[in-house]
């Protein structure tokens, strides 16, 4: 299936020297973005149009491009330019400066739209304002009309369509000036325009200073992981998050960032064995927030990579036990025994965590991500502050083998 | 798709009370290894014809069952049965005591033969014997004659057979008593019978004490698995073979084998703990040798299961580290950070390997498996005999570390 981008809006309200497609949020253009979107949902077809040869020079390569010669006639005459590109089939329609989540799309693609679809929000108060367009749907979910100037209104247009060649030929009578919701008026008097429900996903049409800012938040806060323990959730991500809106404009890549807390790591170790265990608690404490990092630019930057998370797990791996292995070396006589259990049960929640991950199993109740790494490096800088090293080890020791007993019995009862 | 296996021979040369497909090998019925071969090539409907109210007991409930009335007329009457029960359309035709490797099924299913197909193979001074039924073939691949006393002949029948409806009429134009090979050597006649070479896989058609020992030696090897080190293939295997054999008609089941293999290795720590290197390093190696055992029985008696698998593995993690900790508490002022070294190497060996696995990823170079459990136990034995547990645990140290290190550099490069 194809998809139409329309590009060649300015976007002077943005105060930016930039063609508004290539608005940087979180390092990123807002035009990339929507590509990489339409990549996920398993669409690879990708036309856009543009008016901007710095558009055109961005994304020579990554799509196939068609110049609005007039942009004095609107975004509808753009419409028209790139449905005509498309030929006589279905294709998806979308804005340079939406912003949306990918699952939206595929839902909507799995709905199957037999006729032209617009995608709606129904919660007025979130996506409300001056630039949006309002739709009146009927009980059926048809569009009753569409227009920013609306009274009588129940969703916000989202900007993402399922078009079919209704759309294309309507186009075609349209002559001056015009506008897509002027297209989409014009299919809704027909009863040719359906809408299909997101409400409650993340979309944002970024075309103000404040709603660039509102996208970027939204996307970080997206960055807080449904796994993510106790402490990683409530004090690790809060930090890491601002670590990372500094570092996506930075080069630092993932694996870098996985290598450099990595050093903090032994660091850390290297600090506790010295007895210098407040500093070493702290440092750790930094590892920790640090290791948080990677994933998170990965992601704001689209280059998550299996073999780059593995990467990380392993270097986490050691930098946990050359951790504990400093501190025994504080004190070898009374902590090697305690230190080494502790070792055992803390490798052992990561290794029954990707041998369950290998069954596509994910541990995500209370007592089974109690002892993550979030936690046990948490209770190692309390242990490094306070002085309680025995203490902390004893604990380490005792809880991480538990869980890791837990999960031994869990596999040793199922059966496949 | 449907399969027949005929099942109402008697099998008088294996001087045996049971009825023929219920000949033990390996503490599994030759027609249960039949009908667990189909599984895995993926058909279900299997259609079993019996004469002996043993094998129906056995059956009840696993296949839908066919009775002979009159095993006086032969082979031939008991597949007339079977096929009409299949009705009009293809299927497989099996021998209740043919043992063959699955993979067979697969290849012969994936060729999607048009005409009656006989899996034949070329290898006679491997299959030739009194028994076996010969076969000659064109250079198409079609059967020219099929028959015990052939002279001239460059094939033997395996007994796997892919059957059109074809097989069903002629099979009906016979009368008195007939043998599944008259009716072929029919269609072979009418030039409707074409073959499937499968040298080279192994196959069995067990009628003999001899042919049933042949078959139980070769499953016996198959169990050598490729990813085996060196140790676990020139040492461990060769032991533990022999212990399965004897174990796999005892009702342990393979998650009680790694439990037990876990004491032993607890055992060697304790001992190790206590000073006795020289019992514990042996103990360490028995433990080492069982470890192979509880895999192989899983797959002797088709309980293979992937939470099996995890449970296993986990359980080795605790031994090795424990074994670690068992030889550094014999001394722990010296042994501590070579000790901890060792511990955190050959956890890591088994952690990105789980990881490997999840990208689907095996490693097998000879490096890459340098230090596998089978070496590691196999240096602590040594290093318990000799009392060089110092060097030993440099060894370890140094090594798992660096092949682990290799991994992690496998990793960062690696970009999907």
């Amino acid at each position: 299936m194809k998809a139409v981008i329309l590009a060649a809006g300015r976007g002077k309200r943005l105060k930016c020297s930039r063609p508004k497609p290539l608005t940087l949020l979180l390092s990123r253009t807002l035009i990339d973005r929507v590509i990489d979107n339409l990549k996920k949902a398993g669409i690879d077809e990708i036309i856009v149009v543009y008016s901007d040869d710095r558009v055109k020079a961005e994304l020579e390569g990554k799509a196939e491009l068609v110049f609005n010669d007039d942009i004095g006639k609107g975004g509808g005459y753009s419409l028209l330019k790139g449905a005509s590109a498309v030929g006589d089939e279905d294709f998806l329609l979308l804005m340079s400066d939406h912003i949306f989540d990918s699952e939206s799309l595929v839902k909507l693609l799995s709905s199957k739209p037999n006729i032209t679809t617009l995608c709606i929000d129904r919660n007025l108060k979130g996506h409300d304002s001056e630039d949006a367009t309002r739709v009146l749907i009927d009980r059926e979910g048809n569009v009753t009309s569409i227009g920013k100037e609306l009274k009588e209104y129940n969703a916000i247009d989202t900007g993402i369509f399922y078009c079919t060649p209704d759309v294309t030929n309507i186009t075609r009578d349209f002559a001056g000036k015009f506008s897509v919701t002027d297209v989409m008026g014009k299919l809704a008097l027909k009863k040719k325009l359906k809408t299909f429900d997101i409400t409650g996903d993340f979309w944002c049409d970024v075309d103000t200073r404040e709603k660039l800012k509102e996208a970027e938040d939204i996307l970080l806060n997206s960055l807080i992981k449904p796994t993510d323990g106790i402490i990683s959730k409530h004090i690790n991500r809060k930090i890491s998050i601002k670590i990372s809106k500094f570092l996506v404009n930075t080069h630092l890549t993932p694996n870098m960032i996985s290598f450099i807390s990595f050093l903090f790591g032994l660091f850390s170790a290297a600090l506790f064995a010295m007895g210098q265990s407040i500093i070493a608690g702290i440092v750790a404490q930094i590892s920790s927030i640090l290791d948080g990092c990677d994933g998170e630019i990965a992601r704001l930057k689209g280059l998550v990579s299996p073999s780059g998370a593995i990467f990380d797990a392993i270097l986490d791996r050691y930098a946990d036990m050359l951790i504990i292995l400093g501190i025994i070396a504080s004190n070898p006589q009374s902590l090697w025994l305690v230190g080494g259990l502790a070792m055992l049960g803390s490798y052992s929640i990561s290794y029954t965590s990707s041998k369950a991950e290998l069954r596509g199993i994910t541990f995500t109740r209370l007592y089974e991500v109690l002892m993550n790494r979030d936690t046990r490096l948490f209770l190692i800088f309390l242990g490094g502050i306070t002085g309680f090293l025995y203490a902390i080890l004893v604990i380490l020791a005792l809880f991480t083998n538990l869980v890791a007993f837990l999960r031994i019995f869990y596999f040793s009862k199922r059966y496949e």
